[in-house]
């Protein structure tokens, strides 16, 4: 199974709205088939591993970490490829929480007469999916807010000077977390401040789309955002949002989306149809506050430099939530440390009011 | 000599302003005297050590983290009783960087005939002692910065409301760390906002001395710390600190002494002449920053809790430096981190300006 997600991994960031899959076939102790799902309208992974191994499929065990699918989409139900094959037994990762799926593909394959487990591995299955699952569940991308802040918890100077809070070993950790999302958010503040790329800077092929949230358009004319050979880039903005300035992002090939109200859960619907899975909010305090109360975000990656800057007017990662006092606070859960390079990075889940 | 170091960690804070020595005496392989400094004024480990080896003392291998003293202070010198009793050998942590030791009782030692052999475990030894070295060397006390903040760089919610950041297991060890300090400092508004008690609740019987810093007395006429039953307080003001709660606070026995400038260093030279080591600066961010930019500072403990508060007017735990770059923050060295019970700690030290 860990084979299985390792597979899946290879494309990470790349499958949305589908899920990451990684399927193998063993026979007689050995892999005789592997594969994973590279993107949607591609096929699915066990069809790759499945046509690997050919006649060897035989009687083989099959590995999958996602239920195989029972269903017509792009492409036809696995599960009948996986009979049809003459696979013996399949062990499964987790169940699809696709109520087109949601153990149809399984009941399929018993009624077959294949043995079938489930639940191997589940929580790491679980875990490399949770942003297809988020978007199954709940209709919306999955949220990851990253900020990278002092060990006095500012995110810039009182000056606004902000490069660099961490080292290149977190910077580079951040283009690998960028390399695994589907779209990454902006307020127009950061634009102007930081004049940003929001590409992997080389780590992966895979660049996500770059979004920047402006209701003003009081944007800079040239900015590295606007420059679509890198990546693609799309504003979003209000009713009132400066129209030459408009009228020069589309010129330029932008992307510009009015909308009635410019608020994190607009965008996330928007982003939700455009068939993301998970989004990368890397903007300020003031929008990620409002990604938050907005249930726009629930992991949360927060880098800690060690180090003081100070500064009474220093902007600090999260804005004005509202919580007057400490017990109202939002705690994280399945709380992870690690060291890198020389900083630190605490990640965790933020709950989600139902 | 790790003996030696948990023997000398017996009197953790309560040495003050004289260093914690451990020793142990070891006769063929057996330890037959142990001792430690268990406060100023009272004899130095080693004498106890000797007492308790009597005549197992002969021949035998002495081992003490640090050097022992050749002068004349408040005892006699140790390097006398060492040779007196027929030890053999010598094992010393680190050198004693008192100038009136530094090398003398070594010296001392050798001359009559015994093996010594120093810098055994010097790291840990160093860092035991690392605030009598910090007082001897800058005749000034040694400045711990310790504050709770969440995850988004908070230590209160935008009220002021901060009952409380982190967990019980982390307040228990700040408790643990006020044990093993001579004084904490807050100013007047911590006093008025949190009226803390400052003590060690019961984790140790060594309790600090409760120091206020307030340039106006602008302070609450009952508080936890005017209580001297628990443990005694002193409050430092400018020459126009209120006079009516000057002599209200005099008359329930508190310490009030006025100072022509009230600031972090002037404060701490005042600690240093009552002969205290470890000061820990438990403050709010304005003074904080004070006290760090008078290098009143060697290290920063930094509770960090895995919550989001938020909050624009939300207190950060150190104000304003005049630092305008990143660049410019100030790098801890040294770091540590550690899990306390749902919290984190991390610690490093600043480097001192010369």
């Amino acid at each position: 199974m860990q084979r299985c997600l390792e597979l899946a991994r290879t494309a990470f960031g790349r499958t949305a709205p589908n899920p990451m899959v990684g399927c193998a076939i063993v026979q007689k102790g050995e892999i005789v088939g592997e594969g994973f799902h590279p993107k949607a309208g591609e096929p699915h992974a066990e069809i790759f591993a499945l046509r690997q191994a050919d006649t060897r499929a035989l009687g083989a065990t099959l590995y999958v970490n996602l239920e195989p699918c029972s269903h017509y989409g792009r492409t036809p139900p696995c599960a009948d490829a996986v009979i049809a094959a003459g696979i013996g037994r399949v062990v499964i990762g987790m169940v699809d929480p696709n109520p087109q799926v949601a153990g149809q593909g399984i009941a399929k394959l018993r009624d077959a007469g294949i043995e079938v487990t489930v639940g191997i591995e589940a929580a790491d299955c679980q875990t490399l999916n949770e942003a297809f699952v988020h978007r199954i569940v709940h209709h919306r991308p999955f949220g990851i807010l990253k900020y990278a802040m002092t060990l006095d918890g500012k995110i810039a100077a009182t000056t606004g000077h902000s490069s660099w809070v961490t080292g290149t070993a977190a910077r580079q950790e951040v283009h690998q977390l960028r390399s695994r999302c589907d779209a990454i958010v902006v307020g127009g503040n950061t634009v102007r401040k930081d004049n940003p790329f929001l590409t992997t800077h080389g780590v992966a092929q895979h660049t996500p789309l770059r979004v920047v949230m402006s209701r003003t358009l009081d944007l800079p004319p040239t900015a590295h955002l606007w420059n679509l050979d890198i990546a693609p880039t799309v504003v979003f903005t209000g009713s009132d949002g400066n129209l030459a300035m408009q009228h020069r992002l589309l010129d330029q090939g932008v992307d510009v989306i009015q909308l009635a109200a410019l608020t994190p859960a607009e965008v996330m619907a928007q982003l939700y149809d455009r068939g993301l899975n998970t989004v990368l909010w890397e903007c300020g305090g003031t929008l990620a506050a409002r990604a938050i109360a907005d249930q726009c975000v629930q992991k949360v990656w927060a880098f800690i430099a060690p180090k003081i800057i100070g500064g009474n007017d220093a902007a600090s990662p999260v804005g004005e939530l509202g919580l007057t006092e400490m017990t109202q606070a939002l705690s994280l859960t399945r709380v992870a440390i690690e060291a890198i390079g020389t900083d630190f990075l605490i990640q965790g889940y933020l709950a989600n009011k139902q």
